[in-house]
């Protein structure tokens, strides 16, 4: 492969671009959570981020960046069947580029909306797969794609969540992300690299959709053959790309959670944090908590909350049964 | 009645008193929801506040108060089912001060543990008459009660959400909050009185727990006859007493709101905002929206979020049906 990995300062870079144009999230902590723990684990609420999610972060430094190079586009096109479809939406109404998105017809009615009511014209497709083979045929006949993760300027400005977090504070032993395309998680090593280099990454993916970590296990990409049915949506993606995996295999770990681990800490972290956490967010919280069960030393994490986005059929199959009866200590 | 009523300089005073130990929560907006309206409606997330509900105001307030005449009791006595149990323990035990909660045995049991967790002796009755009469035999017997409405320095306490949110805008000319004891409202008209004397000050009450609505409009408190089954569970209460009804009756307008409308909004101001809004919250932002759709004139207006604490079980029920699926436009 010839692909020419980022600098880390690719991040500060983009997080000087879209600085003005996104919120400066906040860190959030729980008093009672890091009393049960006995660590303290920091949220970066991206969660409260422009459009729900750090998706917007990557849609507006593609456009900042082709604008500084003097090759902003007159068309832009993507596939997604969530949060990145809003975002790019979001990022090229606010510079009047025409965009297009592709979105499979399981997308829920209310990311559509969302999406449409940015401007966005919308096309359902049937599958994922259709989706993303017709806006990569429409980006031949002229659009630029900004495609969900295999991009560098999509994955530069994904790693300023975590710039921005460690900015804040970089007295961070370990921080965790959620795995979909790997775009988020590449984006934090590069960030990593910069402001915390003594801290470990470290995924978390949901079981069931596990191609990540087969691929970071195997040392190549694998693939999984159908769509999986995790209640982490972020998280449905069939393969990472070459250019995040270069990212990927060079993480500290990855950390496998099932449904049942996904849904508590949803639950748990709503609770305790008083914000919307969408289950894709919880994933990396799974991980985390995994983790900080091997440690006898008490250690300063930093959980990335993804996105606040559940439709409401999500939300009403994360709480169709009660996980606040167990308190998330530590088996001793 | 010999009743004095509070100036309105006491809610200033108790915000000063209580300061340092409460977090200055954030007032959010909805820039869709603005435009779906053609208002302005600004959130004051009480719902981010310690224990997750603006309660630990009045809490403290009333030890504060205590200790600064001199008469800081050495064990304090209540009576909840919800955020003021949580509320008063917390603020005890931050004082060192022996607390007790009677709790009707219909409470949460995630409720009772958090109650619990700050220390507190948690005793169960059957119904919430009994708590209520528990607790005031033990005053009797030297334990000072924190009652969770009718008190003086718990309406002052309750009183700085508003003056709080009134001093990061008060360019506001309607105000909306949920009765349930009509403390935090009767804090809430004292605090406009003081830095927003423009502004109207409306209460919203589920329609069948209607109790203060129908006072307000008879002039005189009435009673309803068994605790109803409201999902707005912090206005479940069966009467106002005279303290807050001598400044309930001088509100503005009482909007009495649907079981459908509470969870409506409360999913909504969820999805809006990325914030658990319990559905006792949801209530005030209901009756908003009834007063938003008589106002020719575009009006900014403030909306108390009171809390964001939702058991299991009222998040299942809020989330059986799909209301995101109707867009909150103005039928017109």
């Amino acid at each position: 492969m010839n692909y020419k990995p980022l600098h880390p300062d690719a991040i500060q870079a983009a997080h000087k671009r879209i600085g003005q144009y996104i919120h400066h999230t906040p860190l959030l902590q729980s008093g009672l959570l890091n009393n049960w723990l006995g660590h303290e684990v920091i949220f970066k609420a991206e969660n409260m981020q422009k459009t729900g999610a750090f998706k917007i972060r990557g849609a507006l430094n593609t456009l900042l960046s082709l604008k500084e190079i003097g090759e902003m586009p007159d068309e832009v096109v993507t596939f997604s069947s969530g949060n990145h479809a809003q975002a790019v939406a979001m990022a090229a109404s606010k510079f009047g580029v025409k965009v297009t998105v592709f979105m499979p017809e399981s997308a829920s009615e209310i990311k559509k909306q969302a999406t449409e009511s940015h401007g966005a014209r919308v096309i359902t497709t049937k599958t994922r797969e259709q989706a993303e083979s017709e806006a990569a045929q429409m980006a031949k006949q002229g659009a630029y794609l900004i495609h969900p993760f295999d991009n560098d300027f999509v994955i530069a400005g994904q790693g300023t969540v975590c710039y921005e977090a460690l900015k804040d504070n970089s007295n961070i032993s370990a921080i965790f992300a959620t795995c979909g395309g790997g775009g988020l998680l590449s984006g934090t090593y590069l960030a990593s690299k910069l402001l915390a280099p003594q801290a470990v990454v470290i995924a978390g993916e949901p079981a069931i959709a596990n191609d990540a970590a087969k691929s970071f296990h195997a040392g190549v990409i694998k693939s999984l053959d159908a769509s999986p049915k995790t209640i982490a949506d972020g998280a449905r993606t069939l393969a990472v790309s070459q250019r995040t995996f270069h990212y990927l295999k060079q993480l500290n770990g990855f950390f496998e959670v099932s449904e049942e681990e996904i849904i508590y800490w949803s639950q748990w972290l709503s609770h305790l944090l008083k914000v919307l956490v969408e289950p894709t967010s919880a994933v990396a919280m799974a991980a985390a908590f995994k983790w900080l069960q091997t440690q006898d030393k008490k250690q300063q994490v930093l959980v990335i909350l993804s996105g606040g986005n559940i439709s409401s059929e999500i939300h009403s199959i994360m709480w169709q049964h009660d996980y606040l009866k167990l308190l998330p200590h530590f088996s001793t």
